[in-house]
């Protein structure tokens, strides 16, 4: 089994690459149990940390197509495409957004459709292709209305990706990732960056700010969960995928209140006195307009799995820590 | 007013030109009626047969973006996007559609962002959107999961004319046309040929075949209709659109036996006898995987119409017929 991963450096990509050395095979496309014989790891910055002879780690431009030429080709079964311009960066810089979003992801799907084998690809969407009036719990057949650059780059790879796999030219999965929390390391430019920041400063004895109201609903899940649903996405038969190719994945529905509320029982007073709640205009009008709770019933039946409560998100971040430490 | 229309010479764009001429006028983006001056109507092929001095016909591609850049300028209005690869080529040719039905299209949007004035775009999507399991009326805010490459064009197109008027790059209002029944002239590779050619040609002497079961629903719209359509379509104040730039038009919903029960009731037996019903499977799979009614709510609330009855369409048809002859 020879595996690419774009976004490899980035903290998924990274703990994907990590839980596929330790798991060491993969389903192949004829429901077989193969061997993980390589692990391409690309990025702009190189992947560190992880030395295993499996393991190529490989620099280098996702928009440019004469190096995923080199990266995808003959010998690749499947790829896990994450690389991508983040909520906020793609607000920001619509141009940016547009080049990696959407024209690099059709660059990747086209060099799928070049090789002769049918290549595997799963990659990611998100929440924020809903938007509008939208009831309390999203269903699975609810309208996409992207309120951002973001979620509508995102929708447009998911239709894609769609009729690339209708067309048979890939075999390809979009999942509709929750919101990641708690994420390790620093903020970055998500509009939903906040919600890993006020647990994992606090916990870190750093400030933290919540710019949001404390009773905004969010749909979260853990990087465990994460990886485990990237695995899934990989493993399902095309012949289940009866829905769809795009799956609105299971997550957990929690109020900012509830989070911090975790916090506090795990933490103590002192660890939550850290947050400061500086509303930022900005950041509210993006979130608000992401569903903060999804029914979720195609997701359930294909065997994803939400995290029982923010309790157990808490301490799989704690764990880590301790772990890597 | 200073108007450009691409995809002229189809017999939509005809029509449009036509209507424009003869209104004289249109509400510009201040809400104030305005004469209109030039309409420039390009095509890959010349409009022929309207001599208008307001009239410029242009012939070009629209993938050109240097001949977009001179099409569209510092003096343009509004712009009337018509051109497209209809649903049956799209499906052979998929590169062709993607070229024309989104990277033109995109191109178009890229233009009006860079000229300083707010541009009005009108376009126009396709029920084609629609598919999976469908309720037998679908709603405004069902989810889109096209099983065609036409249909996942459009509605790609459809969530970056909303983005980019969302960021104020123009102002987009997309149509989603139910079929345009009776269309004149011949027929084409659309998948949804057959619905005017089986009204058509038996009122022509000709033979006509029917590749669809007749208990087969159809969402159907006049070409009187769907003229009105795009130019109520351009006259919709922005602050209207408070759910969004793709309106799911109003039609009619009938069977295809109600259809041809008009054409006997109007035009008699020997003309219903010239339709012959040898099943066509792909065209069934493409056809049967649009929705064949919509509660289209928003789109009546806008003032948008439909026709009132099947027998008003073939009717619109002679009328039509015996003015050309």
């Amino acid at each position: 089994m020879n595996i690419v991963i774009t976004g490899a450096a980035g903290f998924l990509g990274k703990k994907l690459v990590k839980a596929l050395l330790a798991k060491g095979s993969l389903l192949n496309r004829q429901g077989q149990m193969q061997n993980i014989t390589k692990i391409t790891a690309f990025d702009i910055a190189p992947l560190a940390g992880i030395d295993n002879p499996r393991l190529q780690v490989v620099c280098g431009d996702i928009s440019n197509p004469a190096e995923l030429a080199n990266l995808i080709n003959e010998q690749t079964d499947s790829v896990f495409h994450l690389a991508a311009i983040v909520s906020g960066q793609a607000e920001q810089d619509f141009d940016l957004g547009m080049k990696i979003n959407v024209d690099a992801a059709r660059q990747i799907m086209e060099r799928l459709r070049a090789l002769p084998q049918r290549i595997r690809l799963v990659t990611t969407s998100s929440v924020a292709v809903f938007g509008g009036n939208l009831p309390d719990k999203v269903p699975d057949d609810q309208v996409w209305m992207p309120q951002s650059s973001y979620g509508t780059q995102k929708a447009m790879n998911d239709l894609l990706l769609s009729d690339y796999s209708r067309r048979g030219f890939l075999d390809g999965r979009s999942l509709r990732m929750p919101t990641i929390v708690v994420r390790p390391g620093k903020p970055n430019a998500a509009a939903s960056s906040f919600a890993s920041g006020i647990i994992r400063e606090p916990l870190n004895g750093e400030a933290a700010n919540c710019p949001v109201s404390t009773d905004t609903r969010l749909w979260l899940m853990s990087p465990d969960k994460a990886v485990a649903a990237l695995i899934r996405g990989h493993e399902l038969d095309s012949e289940k995928l009866d829905q769809g190719r795009v799956i609105n994945l299971c997550g957990l529905s929690v109020t900012v209140e509830t989070m911090i509320g975790s916090l506090r029982k795990i933490a103590g007073d002192d660890v939550v006195a850290r947050i400061s709640y500086q509303p930022d205009q900005a950041i509210i009008n993006i979130v608000n307009s992401w569903p903060g709770d999804f029914h979720a019933d195609y997701a359930r039946r294909l065997g994803f799995e939400a995290n029982a409560s923010f309790d157990e998100m808490v301490r799989e971040y704690l764990a880590e820590k301790d772990a890597t430490a």
